[in-house]
């Protein structure tokens, strides 16, 4: 458990990634109690320096004692990397923030979404997860309607921007998307076919259910996350030529009938959500919009033709910001709180 | 009813069009019997010239008088044209194959897909519906489900490219394209907002009941196609920054089990559809890869988590093609046959 103190030694493992990056500005931004910042990242990193609080910061090799003295440590290197160093810097005695999937299904790591499930974090032994980015946007959509009408089943599509892959898929989007204008070849390298111009139904691996990992990733997640594992999560997840933002096409079966006008209150006075939803001036929410800003933007709010038993909606947020590094300061804004 | 003839005099109705220009390649590639063809637009086209069997055809103004002696009269220049002129042409003696949303919910308009109802072509009076190009590639995939499973309901959320919405949108999502890669300010004329890079909720207009107009079409035209209004259709309906074909992520329920190996060589089989799905070299159907090809592709076909009773699939398919002109021209071909 964290001890309280007046400022905190932080260390973003993986500072120099996108969601890294994402995670100093926050920091700042939201003033949080930083009393030294260490910027830890892989050994062709070091020399780099990151700007924070208008000091510049030197990138420091991840290392086995990278954290003595450390309180807290935001982890968003990958997998491999959080499970390599994340019981050491938690044997060591401080508190990490895990942004990869590596312990999210684990039973004594909680995963946790601040406006959805804050109690969760009571227990814990050193390593909390933060979910993966196209979980946090639809449960915190999800969490009050599944209090008020009770959820019995979601068909999700995604729309999902390429900075969930990191900076160099964001440049392999604006190189392909030049090349193609200038008819000239493109070249692939972090996706498997071009993403300029094109969609692909395909994020994360293949499983041998037929779904990939990013999509049991939304069931399994959303499932511990609500703690109910009745709620029957039906995706598809697609990556689209979108620099920053995921959208996603959530339909919604309840066990007791929504009433729509209701339900749109219901929405804009929960935490974390920005009901932006105006047809008559075509108003919607759009990832361009969502991009740089904390609230998770619900519209499109309209009954099933079904009946009041299903409705659909359009939850669009930025997948760095509380898809990931804004979800993970808030966790550790919880632990210092 | 058209008079059997060796070969027939056609007029193509938006010929400079994104869709017309479409026609005029397919009528050639297919070898459609044309004695004359006779491109006709607005009264601004007229001095382009548009190259037909290696000749150069004169657009002609669209006219009262435009249909005399013409046999068959393919329609693509938007709802208001064919209101005025579909009837004209008819009552001129021509059968008109219209892509407009005009007739298509009329009770003695057939609308037809000819892999799924062509009988419906027997009865019209003089005017024959194009459907919708969200609701064409979706209702060739369902067809083969619904008879040998019954379908109950389907959610899906599409994927659409901007050539949906013609060629000024092609040259609005470019040059947007190309003035966010420069840093310069993006202007919009087709859509309300930018489309480069963003996603769209929103086609066609906003509804009383919370639904677009495209979305109500795709509703509606399939318990048409399909003579079924009691599948539940729950669309939502996307704009993507992609250039030619619409994806679409469908979800089905079934009144009887399926099993999925049954269902891809069921697919595999059915008319119109080609099956690309093979997860593990990373397979599946792709805008890119559908567009100017015939075929209605599906792929990422899986069961749902649930049980035998729903499944998944991923439908892509060239909206100018088979979404439009092609769709038009097989039903052209069905009344010369």
């Amino acid at each position: 458990m964290l001890k309280k103190k007046n400022s905190y030694k932080v260390a973003v493992v993986g500072a120099t990634g996108a969601v890294g990056n994402c995670m100093l500005s926050i920091l700042e931004e939201r003033k949080f109690p930083v009393s030294e910042l260490i910027p830890l990242a892989s050994a062709k990193s070091v020399g780099k320096t990151l700007r924070f609080q208008e000091k510049d910061l030197s990138v420091r090799e991840l290392k086995e004692d990278s954290f003595e003295g450390v309180d807290i440590a935001l982890f968003s290197a990958g997998g491999g990397i959080s499970k390599q160093f994340s019981p050491i810097a938690a044997k060591s005695g401080c508190v990490v923030v895990d942004n990869s999937s590596a312990f999210r299904m684990e039973a004594d790591v909680p995963l946790v979404v601040p406006e959805v499930n804050p109690h969760a974090l009571k227990e814990h032994s050193g390593i909390i997860a933060n979910p993966n980015c196209s979980t946090i946007q639809m449960v915190v959509a999800l969490k009050p309607v599944h209090e008020r009408y009770k959820i019995k089943k979601v068909v999700v599509s995604t729309y999902q921007s390429v900075s969930g892959s990191g900076q160099k898929a964001i440049n392999e989007l604006e190189q392909q998307t030049r090349s193609q204008l200038q008819g000239e070849e493109l070249e692939c390298k972090v996706y498997p076919h071009p993403i300029a111009f094109n969609c692909l139904p395909h994020i994360d691996a293949f499983l041998e259910n037929g779904f990939t990992k990013e999509e049991m990733k939304m069931v399994n997640e959303t499932h511990k996350i609500l703690e109910d594992s009745s709620i029957q999560v039906c995706p598809t997840t697609v990556r689209v030529p979108v620099f920053y933002s995921h959208s996603e096409a959530i339909y919604v079966e309840t066990e007791n009938d929504v009433a729509i006008r209701e339900l749109k209150t219901l929405l804009a006075e929960s935490p974390g959500l920005q009901v932006v939803d105006d047809p008559a001036s075509n108003t919607y929410p759009q990832a361009i919009n969502a991009a740089h800003k904390d609230a998770v933007m619900v519209g499109r709010i309209r009954a099933d033709l079904s009946g009041p038993k299903a409705f659909h909606f359009w939850v669009v947020a930025d997948n760095l910001r509380k898809g990931a590094a804004l979800n993970a300061i808030q966790i550790a804004e919880l632990l210092v709180g």
